[in-house]
Parts: structure tokens; sequence; C-alpha cells
């Protein structure tokens, strides 16, 4: 088997750091949502681009899969060897290399975590924006094009990444984008990458815009009537130009899953949690303004505050999102939606997701980045009852179809992995076929986390 | 001639929207910058994305250069038919399609001027903000991965544009990017068209973001004793996290070309010309406090107003830049540079560009968007004098070559076209092999633009 000889020699580069012990092929072969555990033949754990270089090498040449491995948090099962292989995890990769203050900018290793990385920075003054809630790890966000909370003020993976160094399928080293905040230079390989999940080459180091801590945040928390006027309530909020920091909707069964999970009392309703970043003056005004629109939809009073630990513990609460809401059924697994419609369509989009949902014996509580249009309903299922996850992968397509029929997109920052492969025709039409001619060229042996996001056979 | 055949079946399709006129021709093969006169073969002027598709599959059949052509104004030869061909003009496809108020973005075809969009937009209360200084066209601008003097705050084209129709050169029509404000499903196409300068295809329509136009605008101007001075305040206000919309840096020569060309008198100093955007509070807090970090440089007092008219004459200066420097010296020709580097390196990668051009006997106003770490000096030669072209191409390249090595781009905006060729292997290293293996992929024929941006032969 050319796969064992590749192993053979996995073995001899890593010495103990390739592992296939048992423990180790399982943790790695599974994911947060509902995949099937898909162990791989080994899990590797490189320490330096040379190594990963060195790795890829030999996979190259026994035509052997080759997997990139952060935190292990994303929900599509995009990290699983469904053909078997090496997992390449990058843990033992989680150095700061170089904060630079004057610029603003951060150079790390993949394996290192938001959290790790905004721990590192605390005393500077600066912070990485970029919050998917989990801590995941760089590398994979950027794989995955992650975004989250804060996005609907400081972007997405794809606006704070300025370069990577990646090795290729070949064993080739690029290092795409330059430390400058523009450039005009030719194909936007960065781009490129970011979003890739890790089908042309592996991540082996990243450098990252930084933003300054503002001089005052405030935060807040209000319920609405329904769900239809908290969701008018953002789209006017945007259209005012206020500009928020964060803008996250929670409906009536999340809240109910908040209150149980973490004891603080939510009324059972639809909610929106906001936050403002500024000076001590604009982040005040900004949350009067904001508590005006939404009393005019009937909201409970804003209640915000500029005080840290109140606004730590809101958004804890947001954060233990996803896990209130598995706990809310004893022993499910999750199949998880992710449209991301234009901000005009997302009344109706919402709307029309939770009317399903009522329909079905499957529950589905709702929450997403609002500002975005991007929502998330988390498909609650039994996993002894095959109907029940049936009945999920049905709603969860009717949910990616009418993303696509709103103008939106089937998956705004989850990415592709297994569970929305189906879509990417429907998406992209022909362009799908071009980033398989892509793929083809970069990777003509299908190396590269096989089976994901192009065109198959 | 394979190319004759294609010529005949080309007029067949578009009738007298292709010409074969020398006026036509010439005005084709011009660049606004040094590069020879260059005309192609025809100039075709389609007024559909079918008429475009069925243009580039005769193109295909009979292997003929298909080049795309918008307002013309870029800087680097981007546009000449260097093996000859088709210019594929499109500037009779110049309707904006659909403006979408609630979501901020609009739909446009490619030969929309930003001037034009911006002209119907003025009722709507948004704008677009990619200013480039001349009066581009979307298309072009979104080819060049354009960006200008709201850069600092809006973006480049790569931020603002959401997504394209592009034939490409098998004649396929794809749709990238949706009308979602993000999304993770597969290779950002997106981007990778932006900034591809027509080698990959040609686009047919445009998704832009739009942005709410300010409620305020405070706009001013102030000289400094000398360009370190100016540019340190500049990294100074970025790092106070002072949210300009424009800082725009001019030295001394630049302002005595200014004051010749326009009659408005400005000191023979280097000058910082800046803009906020807010609310009527907030831009007047800002202007102060920058006016406390220039004073903190010697700078004269800043003179700031929130007056449209005042505001209007001071960007009606910057934008006629170009054209006062080529008037400082009759008959002069440019070679323009377009350094962008790190913040941190902007005060010494302005000081020895500045001590280069002193020693030279070629004059080099220098201008810049600083805020992004981006300058030009625009090189003057006489176009009669040979030895002037090879002392401009001198101080070019090392201008090129310090902007790599202080971590920086060889363009921050204008692009690759002809003139940068030389610095892309220096810039990327393999990375510009795989931009080739990336054109070979879409375009294994090479017929969009050939002779630019990747590795050729
Ligand atoms: C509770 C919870 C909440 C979440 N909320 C959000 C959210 O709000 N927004 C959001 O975007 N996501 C969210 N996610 C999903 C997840 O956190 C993101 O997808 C994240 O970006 C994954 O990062 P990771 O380090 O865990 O990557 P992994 O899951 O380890 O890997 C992701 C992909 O990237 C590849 N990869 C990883 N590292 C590399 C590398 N160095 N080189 C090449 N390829 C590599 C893997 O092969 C895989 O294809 C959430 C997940 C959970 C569990
Ligand atoms: C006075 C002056 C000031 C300038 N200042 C700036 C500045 O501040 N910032 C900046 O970024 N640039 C600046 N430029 C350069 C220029 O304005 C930009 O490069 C602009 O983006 C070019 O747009 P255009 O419509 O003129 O494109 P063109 O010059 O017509 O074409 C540019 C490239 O795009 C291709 N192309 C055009 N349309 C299409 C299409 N529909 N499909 C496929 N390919 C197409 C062409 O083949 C060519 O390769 C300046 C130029 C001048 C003359």
């Amino acid at each position: 088997m050319p796969k064992d000889a590749a192993l053979d020699a996995l073995a001899s580069l890593l010495g103990e750091r390739l592992s296939r012990s048992k423990p180790d092929l399982a943790e790695h072969g599974r994911s947060e949502s509902h995949f099937p555990t898909t162990p791989p033949d080994a899990v590797a754990y490189p320490e330096s681009t040379e190594e990963v270089q060195a790795l890829v090498k030999i996979c190259a040449e026994h035509d052997c899969p080759v997997i990139g491995w952060g935190a292990g948090t994303s929900l599509e099962g995009h990290g699983l060897a469904v053909q078997g292989g090496v997992v390449v995890d990058f843990s033992r990769m989680n150095k700061v290399i170089e904060i630079r203050l004057d610029d603003m900018d951060v150079t790390v290793q993949p394996g290192v975590t938001r959290e790790a990385l905004n721990e590192e920075l605390r005393a500077t003054g600066l912070f990485f924006p970029v919050d998917p809630g989990a801590n995941a790890s760089l590398g994979g966000m950027a794989m995955t094009r992650a975004s989250g909370t804060t996005t609907v003020r400081y972007g997405t993976m794809r606006d704070n990444v300025l370069g990577l160094t990646v090795v290729l399928a070949d064993g080739r080293v690029i290092r795409t984008g330059t430390r400058a905040r523009k450039s005009a230079a030719g194909f936007d390989l960065t781009a490129l990458m970011v979003g890739s999940e890790g089908t042309l080459g592996l991540v082996t180091e990243l450098t990252l815009r930084l933003h300054g801590i503002p001089e005052a945040t405030s935060a807040g928390i209000c319920a609405f009537p329904d769900m239809g006027s908290a969701v008018t309530a953002v789209m006017e909020t945007i259209q005012m130009g206020i500009p928020m920091a964060r803008i996250e909707f929670v409906d009536a069964a999340t809240a109910q899953a908040f209150t149980a999970y973490s004891g603080m009392e939510m009324s059972q309703a639809p909610h929106l949690l906001v936050e403002f970043h500024g000076s001590p003056e604009s982040v005040a005004q900004d949350a009067e303004r904001f508590g005006e629109i939404v009393a005019e939809h009937g909201a409970s009073p804003f209640q915000w505050s500029a005080r840290e630990e109140e606004r730590r513990a809101l958004w804890a609460l947001r954060h233990n999102g996803y896990y209130a809401i598995l706990a809310s059924r004893k022993g499910a697994r999750a199949v998880v939606t992710d449209m991301c419609v234009p901000i005009s369509r997302l009344a109706s989009a919402v709307e029309e997701t939770q009317a399903d949902i009522a329909q079905s014996c499957v529950p589905g509580p709702i929450l997403g980045h609002v500002g975005d249009g991007n929502f998330h309903a988390i498909l609650l299922i039994d996993p002894e009852k095959p109907e029940e996850l049936d009945e999920a992968k049905r709603l969860s397509h009717r949910m990616a179809e009418r993303a696509l029929a709103l103008g939106g997109t089937c998956t705004g920052e989850h990415g592709v992995g297994l569970g929305k492969m189906a879509y990417m025709e429907a998406e992209h039409g022909d362009g799908w076929q071009v980033m398989g001619q892509i793929k083809q060229a970069l990777d003509p042996k299908g190396i590269m986390n096989p089976g994901k996001l192009v065109p198959q056979g």
C-alpha cells in the first residue's frame, strides 16, 4: 500500500509526533456536529513550516491525503479524512511570532487560538476582532473564512488576513500578500486561500490586521413581542447608519435555552444583544438612539451598560449559545444551518424558516449575526433516530434553497465541508467548475483535503 | 490569418460596432503614461453580456487576443494590445441596472464611470466611495483593484465589489458572489477576479456596496516644515484611531505645481489634505484633535471647514494633481511609481525616495494616499530624450525594490500592466508561478489580455 509507505516515511520524519494511537485517531475523526466519526490513518504534529513541507512532499510522492486540523470546531465535517490519510494537527505550531504595534499587525503560527492571541495582545491596546464564538485556531478560521459577532463592524477573516505562508500540494512554499495595507500586484492569492478549507494547501503562518481596543464600549439587551419586529429593528438600525460593533438575534426558544443553561433570567421572547464601540459619549449616544428605534418596535426598554462585567456576562451567554441549545434536548446532536441573505430579505427569511421548523418534529432554536443577514437554526436530533436526521436534512435543504432564492448564500460563515457540497452547483453554476479547475491546476493529484469543496470525480 | 477570420466573424456579429478606423485604433492604443502607442487590430463595442459571450467565443475559436477597455485611464499600459487582437470597449454598456436602497448595493454595467454612478445616486443618500481621482469605469476599477483618496476609510475595490458577471476565455458566463454581505461558500472567485486586469475574463456586470453619505463632513489643509514631520503626523493620527475619511500628502514640488495649475495659493512646503466623515459634532472634534497633533509637528494651523464649496475646491485640486504635475514641465510624459509600505516604514520610504529624486536629472513631485502607506512619484520625462526615460526607469526600479525591502508592494493601486511585470517574481516568489497556473487553467490559449500579469512563455 502506498499509504503505508507514506506513513513509514512520515514516522521517520516526525518520530513520536506521528501518532497512530486509537484515541488520537478517534479524536481527529470526530466533528462538532452530526457527522459520523471518521478516523484518519495517522495524526501528524509538525513544529515548523519546513516540517510541513517535508511532510507534504512525502504525501505527494505516495498520493496520500493530507488534511489540516486546527481546533476541530468546524461544523460541517471539514476536517474529516473521508478518504483516509494523515491529519496534520497544528496545535504545536502555536506561537505568536511578532506583534508590530506601529503597523497594527501580527504574525502568528496557525495553531494560535483567537483567545490565546487576544490574551497575548492584552497589554498592547490592540485586539483581533474576528470572533466565531468557539475558541478556534487562526489557521482554521482563515481556512473556513470565519466571521462572527463583530463582523458587522470589523469584517470577516477575508478582511483581516493580510498574508499567508502556504505549503502547496507539491511542497512549494508561497508567501501571499505583503504587510502593506493594500496591493494591486496581481491575483489576490491571499483571498483565494482564505476560505479554501485546506483544499489548496496547508497554512503555516498568518499575518493579521489588529484593531485598537475602543476607548469605550456599551452593550445591552432587549426583548421583542415577536421575531418580525426584532428583525425590522435591526434593518432600520443598519439603514440609519448607527455603527454597531455587534448585533445578535436569539429567538424565544434560544432565550429559554439560555435561561436554563446559565441561570440568567430571560423572558421567553425574541431578543437582540447589541454592542457599540467608540468614545464614552458616542457609545452612550448610540445606545440611546438604538433604544429609541427598538421602542418603536414594541421592545422592552433597552437595558445597556458600559461596565465590563455586565458586558462579559452578556457575551458569555451568547458564546455558550450552541452548547446551551444542545443541552436543551438531552443527548441531542445538531444539524446547523447557516443562511445569509441580503438585509432586506432577513425578516422573511427568518419568518419562513421558523414556520418551517414549527411544522416539523425536530426542534430548531434560531440565533444569528443578523447585522450581516446571517442566522443559524440549530436543528436538534436524537442520534438514535435516523428519521430525525432525515427530517433535519430536509429542513436544512429547504433553508439553503431559500437562501439562494433570496439572493443569498447557503453558508454565511461555516463553510462547505461535507454538509454544503450539495448546494455549490446551485449557488455558483459554472463558477463551481471554475473552482474545480483551480483545484486541478494546483493539486492535480487531489491530495489536499480530498472529497471537499470542489466537484468530485 | 486566423485573426482576419476572427475579425470577419466579429464584423458580422457587431456590424458597425466593430471598428477598424485609424483614429479609433489609435485612441485604443494609447495610455495615460509613457508607453508607446500600440493600436489593436479592431475595437468592439458590445451592448450586452450575450454579445460579449458571442465575441469571446469567436476569438477563442481563432486564437485572437481579447482586451477589455474601460475609460483607458490606467497608468501601466494595462489595456495595450501588445500581441494585437480586439479591444473590447465597454462604453456602450453604461447602464445602472438596479439600485437597492434597503440593501445599500447597486448592480451596474462595467462602462458606468464612478462619477456617473455617484450622479445617479445623488438623491438616494448613498454613494460609492472608491475614488481613484480619474473618472475611471467601474469595470476598469475592479480589474485594477483600484483605490484612492477614501480607501483609508472605505476600502479598495476588493472591499466594495460584492459580485461580478464574467465571460471566461471559453465563453462560459459565471456569476461570482451573492448579494449577501458575506459568504463562506468555496473559493472567493470575486476576489480572484478583482485585480486580474482582464487576464481571466471580461466583466459584464458588477454588484457594488454603497455607503451612506455622511451626515457631516469636515475637510482641511495644513503645511509642514518638512516631509518627515508630515508623515509622522499621519502615522500618529492613525495610531490614535482618529477615523479619517481621506488623508493625502503632497510634497513641496507638488504644492508648487498645484499653485501654478489652479491659481489657489499654497506655500511651497509639504502639505496634508484631510477629510472627516460623521456627525456634525464628531467631524468638528476629529478636526480639532487632528489640529492638535499636527501643531505638535510644527504644522501651520489646520484650516478646516464643513462647507461644501470649500471642500469641493480642495478635492478638485487633489484630483487634478496628476495633470497639474504634468503641466509643470512642458511637453512632459510621466513614469508613475506606486509604492505602498507598512505605515511604520512610510517616513523612511518617502525620505529615501525624495533623496533619490533630488540626485537625479528627472523631476519627480510626490503625492499619495498616505493613510494607506501608499504614495506616487510622478517622474517627468521629455519624451524626446530616451536617456530621461532610462533614468526614470532606474529611479522607478529603485523605488519598487525599496517597497519590497520594506515589507510592502511594488504597486499599491495602479496594478501590474506592463510597467510592474519585472517585480512580480521578486514580490511573489513561487506565488507568481501559481498565478500562471491559474491563468493556464482558465485561459489555456492565452487569449485574455495576453502579455500581462502572469509569467510569459
Ligand atoms: C459553538 C460554536 C460556535 C461557532 N460559531 C461560529 C461563528 O459564529 N462563526 C463562524 O464562522 N464559525 C463558527 N463556528 C465554526 C468554527 O468555529 C469555525 O469554522 C472555525 O473557523 C473553525 O476553526 P478550527 O480551528 O476549529 O478549524 P478546524 O475545524 O480544525 O478546521 C477547519 C478547516 O480548516 C482546515 N484547516 C485547519 N487548519 C488548517 C491549516 N493550518 N492549514 C490548512 N487547512 C487547515 C481543516 O482541514 C478544515 O477543513 C462555531 C463552532 C462552534 C462549535
Ligand atoms: C489622473 C489619474 C489619477 C489616477 N489616480 C489613481 C488612484 O488614485 N488610484 C488608483 O487606483 N488608480 C488611479 N489611476 C489609474 C486609473 O484611474 C485606474 O487604474 C482605473 O482603475 C482604471 O480604470 P479604467 O476604466 O480607466 O480602466 P482601463 O484603463 O480602461 O483598463 C484597465 C484594465 O482593466 C481591463 N478592463 C477594463 N474594463 C474591463 C472589463 N469590463 N472586463 C475585463 N477587463 C477590463 C483592461 O484590459 C485593463 O487591463 C489614476 C489615473 C489617472 C490618469
